[in-house]
């Protein structure tokens, strides 16, 4: 078993960096605070007695030498980089949680034949950078290294120029790692297992996701003066679209949801009619038929709200992938594991994107997922118990070890 | 006549101050664009053989002597600011026409008996401080100074300060000048001169406006791994409110419009559901009872919608004025100003919100307006003709210089 006090201590250690307003955290990728969590996860990992590589996104691999020089190693991780408004868990445990399996399998003094790697990937959430899993994705081959460097923040500062400028872009080629096999550990998200009582989810498949970034454009003009019938209003555009996306997800419920969680409106002034807005439209499911089909009817009744507006509108798509089934043998490690260990468990379907989803892409790959309080994350007041934390975290050792062979 | 050339290349002169992004102006008050077009509009005044007064709002004003030392003067003048994607014009055109006059009637040596003053007062646009007109309401007794010292932009810096940083607050006490009478040219912002094809517009009246702020809270929570029951989407219930704000608008039309301009969404970021929205309504109608009624609609029918939807909602006013009816006998002076000088004209009501709505509480005030290219206003576009600049500027001198008496 884990030692799941040191386990907390940490998790309360990093959520120090980068804190949010309301008690969770600000630590967004690729900020100051972003390089300081770095620094930190690093000097445990080698206070812990591993070598750290780092590659040309960032992405960090503290490694535990195995047994057999020859084997690939197993890797476990997420990622460190929060939401604005973000929880303390959200990535942050699936990466000190594979540095308590390490500190763990030290205590004990146990030697695997497979080296284990402890990861984290930049750029998981997606906030300041479009898509989200930027990083695990060019590791995966889905995105190229040019492209990812070249993605804007809303400051219109590059991917490229800012890990530079924190001082975390590596040497290695990304990519050039291969894995024996890929664990990680989140906490779910969503209501389903504190709900249904149970301490793991065995994630057996995850859902796809579509990012939409809808433009509309009209005409700024003088909310006082312009009549009525004279009006281009995009912001009334967009929240006819709005209603159209919530329903759209409700036709499909409970195989899917929709909605916008990024809105700006142009010149955004009280007195000026918006002559542009731009969102992003976030459709999801674990079946891809469902996600096409939403896809496409929000081009066409997006298309057709503003043609009777006298509006126009285009589409682009900025994020997506396909809903993922993990790989068997490690899914049944996960739930041997969990069963061996004695905690109650159920299979489950991740509702959000993590970097397993690309990873698992090219490397057997499977996920355990722990309950978090009101199924509520991506919010300062995301919560787990310690019990959870650490039962979680002895299920991913558990696979992990059996993984990587005594 | 004025001279339109000289009036025509000030304006284009002043253009090159704040310049925007498409061919307007981006000059918003308190900013160091709008500190260098103070600067230059000072030192045109000043080579006009004027004396220059500054309030401790920051309002300015140019004097021209007048042959009696006992006569009040009559003020002239409108705002230098500009909206952050706004026009070259609106504003601009009533200060720099009141600059005309002066120039005009020193190259015929024309005394007159009382003095003029051409005045810039700040914040009209009300764009980066909430309310507009902020300081000719402080000078007309509706705010206090204090108060408007507290407004806080988006980025929380107080107006007070800003106006100490750009080294525009003066010492003269806000509100102590007396008026003989109050004249302003200002673009017509709407449609209705250019259709009717007339030159002028005399103003009678101004409609009221009211600006309503509402926040909507709900949670932020995870747009992935949300289920559809348990979201408590803010951006779906502005989405709502935005349809019932135009609803309402339509209600009263042709005699009240409607929209919003102004939305904030947080934490704005695409995979989480907007925990909080704030965005500001503003309604108008030259009927105060119709302001009401639409006021009263937005609180009662966004309350309606925010309980069906499990969210909470709060209303703040944070601008408005009643709709006004300018001086009787100012009206009359630019009606037969347009006559004498054969215009093309017609009474018409202010769309828009002006400094000379606020100023018609403490002295005889009235309007002239001309035309503006398919009624476009808070827009780069904004565009006038030479003609209907000149056309406007000479109606605005012969009712002053009546008024102010050769
Ligand atoms: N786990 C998580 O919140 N990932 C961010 C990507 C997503 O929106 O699902
Ligand atoms: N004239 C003008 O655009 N003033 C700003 C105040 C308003 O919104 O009417």
């Amino acid at each position: 078993r884990i030692n799941g006090d040191r386990l907390w201590d940490s998790l309360m250690e990093m959520a120090k960096i980068g804190p949010g307003v309301a008690g969770g955290n600000n630590r967004q990728t690729l900020t100051d605070e972003d390089a300081e969590g770095r620094a930190l996860f690093q000097s445990w990992c080698e206070a812990a007695g591993c070598s750290m590589g780092l590659d040309q996104m960032g992405n960090m691999f503290a490694m535990r030498a195995g047994a057999d020089p020859d084997a690939l190693p197993v890797y476990v991780g997420s990622h460190l980089d929060t939401q604005p408004t973000g929880g303390k868990y959200d990535g942050v445990l699936g990466v000190l949680g594979g540095l308590e399996i390490i500190r763990t399998l030290n205590d004990l003094d146990v030697k695997t034949k497979h080296p284990i790697v402890v990861t984290n990937f930049t750029n998981e959430e997606g906030t300041r950078y479009a898509p989200a899993m930027l990083s695990s994705g060019v590791f995966a081959g889905i995105h190229t290294q040019d492209w990812a460097y070249d993605r804007l923040d809303a400051e219109g500062k590059k991917f490229g120029d800012e890990l530079k400028r924190i001082g975390w872009r590596g040497d290695e080629e990304v990519g050039a790692r291969k894995m024996h096999a890929f664990f990680e550990l989140h906490i779910e998200q969503g209501p389903i297992l504190e709900a249904e009582g149970k301490d793991i989810g065995v994630v057996t498949h995850g859902q796809g996701l579509s990012w939409t970034q809808v433009t509309i454009k009209g005409k700024d003009s003088h909310t006082g003066s312009t009549p009525m019938p004279m009006r281009k209003n995009t912001g009334l555009g967009m929240a006819r679209m709005l209603e159209k996306v919530d329903e759209i997800a409700w036709s499909h419920a409970p195989h899917a949801v929709g909605a916008a969680g990024h809105i700006d409106v142009y010149p955004n002034s009280r007195n000026v009619i918006p002559g542009k807005v731009v969102f992003t439209v976030d459709f999801r499911s674990p079946d891809l038929s469902v996600i096409e089909d939403m896809e496409a009817r929000l081009r066409t009744e997006g298309q057709k709200i503003v043609d009777e507006m006298g509006l126009t509108i285009s589409f682009e798509k900025v994020g997506g992938f396909d809903p993922v089934a993990f790989d068997e043998g490690c899914v049944t490690a996960v739930r041997s594991a969990a069963e061996r260990l004695g905690y109650s468990h159920q299979d489950i379907i991740s509702g959000a994107g993590h970097d397993a989803c690309w990873i698992n892409q090219v490397a057997p790959t499977a996920m355990v997922m722990c309950p978090c309080v009101d199924g509520l994350s991506h919010n300062e007041a995301e919560e787990i118990s310690k019990e959870w934390a650490s039962a979680g975290t002895d299920v991913l050792m558990h696979a992990v070890v059996e993984t990587a062979e005594i």
